[in-house]
């Protein structure tokens, strides 16, 4: 067999895809592994020792990253691939997994073909990809491109109040690798869409050419606690109605923008949480999503705007506090373009487009050249037990991904 | 000194108020004893053991009720007086307990007095009157009064799990007293207002002649569960949004309706309640109430047709459970006449008004003529660990009570 006719094996790829989720496994055939919970050090381990079987040199750095290396026939910079295997609470199983998993089975592929890369190949996972348990989120990664200081990272509390660093040494996965293991001369990044898009328009794969710029606040409103029967509405500070009218106010700021901007509460908590009690604090949380950066900006604006008059209006004190915030990004055309060459060569439709979610590509691209590849999420199911890829779809995924390594790791320096 | 010449003892009644308060103590100076908790049974113990120092025959029926007989000259249905010991989260110290230890300073200075009454004097009080543990609140006195069979009853869940019955039997009040152990000649119930009218009118005695009807139903919404980055607007099915939207509507609704109309959203819980995930479930209470039975009607039933329209509009399902529904209560005249009467004479400006809170002595008003004694609540803080009342109204409150339970305690039968 040539090197233009090497497959992956797709029953393979299942075998892990299925193994991994057997890990911190939930009710419907979702995961939950939070970031650096119980559960992720097992994943985590399972990962490493594949790795291990693989025949990669397994490094760990002081984030948490894991990096697998299979080296080249010449000294120079590695093509990366690779994503993240920690989950939501209420996962799927390939968000991040497919990424990882399909950049092993590229190996195993390899290995098996006898073929040896020009350039080293490494295998990454970074830490906190959800942001689920950790702000931000994609925080392994940003670390790794030098967005965050490390140290600032290892002090994030998490909303079960544990410290980062300690959770990291009580796993096992602080390491001293430096930062970054590895400069790359590209990333790529294979990732289920999680919208959508593939699946209404019947398409194998997406070569994803940009990235929407993710705005993540807390708000926190302290009102006044009182009697919900005997307080008359006009003398009422009430953080729960503040709450929800905040959760309305950024539905119609989405209608109303309208084009890519979306808007999410996702979380409210209340105090004291009583049916008889009108809240005293509420805590909520606005995620706000553009591809461009001045619409993005707009709706911050105005969501500003809307709370300072809500402050005033019910007389109660808004904070905010910003939880993550990313510029959209826009990835390189010439890995763009070779992951397009590739899926045409192998037959697969296709369409350029855009991510709607924030992904560990999207800080590789700060240091080398990146792009994505999307395959079908059935229904755009996604952070969703139900979540779901066919199995032929994972398989061209993960096809594209060893013949884009492939062509990125036979280019020669720099 | 004479009968009428009667004054409680002031300092003695806010000792036994300070005593209590620190059983369940939180910070800022106010309580949490959620019913039946650990906390809950040493307030009982406390309250029980006085009672006997008192010389009172305490009993304890199958609910939970307890009661402090002090004997008559006549053996004539007796005059009760009473209300709770339970607390909300974030409770005062005088939300019931006032009513309680009131009862026990009359006894106390009728005791020192040697007064012996015509009819035999009950301190009483009710299990779960709060009903921020169990629902519906004025549990205990509900089923005194019949309006809720007892198995019923012992069948109740806690917001955290447990059952109502396991829990009385676990801290020692699951009694054997028949239900109604007394059926009262009448009942009085002196309360805080929970409510501004007096403190701003700067009057020290509310007489209640009628009490707000109360609606409480708690809403699960069933959506669906997606990536807030990559789902389009127009294709979600977010449950918190439609949380957020019931709030919204209710606060319109009472500004609409106006007069009495007062609509609480006190409680909301996402699922998974995560920043970056669209809530696939979302469970909320409605506390709604009204001086008038049919604009409560109205109220209930325009949040069923928002919620019907809601959930065609969402594309989710929306479930409710009813917890409580009380109609509007019309107190007795003869006793509220008797309780104005009582207040003229000791020289105390007073009012006659209306109970925007539900009370123990609303489910009392079904077996025997009742009314209440409100004294101010300082800027109608209640449910809050700032409600506040001065000394000088507690003592004005107590003393309204002695007078009042005297003259019903003189009456001839029936």
């Amino acid at each position: 067999m040539t090197v233009p006719e090497l497959r992956i094996d797709a029953a393979r790829l299942l075998t892990r895809l299925d193994q991994l989720a057997e890990i911190g496994a939930i009710e419907g055939g979702g995961c939950c592994r939070l970031a650096l919970t119980d559960e992720d050090k097992a994943g985590r381990d399972s990962v490493v020792g594949w790795m291990r079987e693989l025949g990669l040199e397994v490094s760990v750095d002081r984030i948490g990253n894991v990096f697998g290396l299979r080296p080249g026939l010449e000294p120079l910079a590695p093509v990366m691939t690779g994503s993240h295997i920690d989950t939501v609470r209420t996962g799927g199983r390939y968000d991040g997994n497919l990424g990882v998993l399909a950049g092993l089975e590229v190996v195993a592929t390899l290995n098996a073909a006898g073929v040896i890369t020009r350039r080293p190949l490494v295998v990454a996972f970074f830490t906190n990809e959800e942001g689920a348990r950790f702000a931000p989120d994609m925080l392994g990664s940003l670390v790794y491109a030098g967005g965050l200081s490390v140290d600032e990272a290892l002090a994030a509390i998490a909303i079960d109040g544990s410290v980062l660093g300690a959770e990291l040494q009580r796993i096992g996965y602080a390491g001293a690798a430096p930062l970054p293991a590895y400069r790359p001369h590209a990333f790529v990044e294979l990732h289920i869409e999680q919208g959508p898009v593939l699946d209404a328009e019947g398409l194998t794969i997406g070569a994803v050419e940009d990235l929407q710029g993710i705005s993540w606040q807390e708000i926190a409103i302290t009102g006044q606690s009182n009697h919900a029967g005997t307080t008359p509405m006009r003398l009422r500070h009430d953080a729960g109605y503040c709450a929800a009218a905040i959760a309305g106010f950024l539905r119609g700021l989405a209608r109303d923008m309208g084009g890519a901007q979306v808007c999410t509460v996702g979380r409210i908590d209340l105090v004291p949480n009583l049916i008889n009690v009108i809240a005293a604090r509420a805590t909520l949380t606005a995620d706000l999503r553009n591809t461009d950066e001045s619409l993005l900006r707009q709706a911050e604006g105005r969501l500003d705007a809307f709370l300072a008059a809500l402050g005033h209006d019910e007389g109660v004190t808004i904070r905010t506090r910003r939880l993550a915030r990313f510029e959209p990004v826009t990835f390189d055309p010439a890995v763009i373009g070779c992951i397009e060459g590739v899926a045409s060569r192998l037959g697969l439709s296709r369409r350029r487009m855009t991510s709607g979610a924030g992904h560990d590509a999207q800080m590789l691209a700060r240091i080398c050249k990146a792009a994505m590849i999307f395959v079908p999420s059935v229904k755009g199911l996604s952070h969703n037990v139900a979540e779901y890829t066919a199995p032929a779809d994972l398989a061209a995924g993960a096809n594209v991904l060893l013949h884009t390594l492939l062509e990125l790791a036979a280019q020669e320096a720099p």
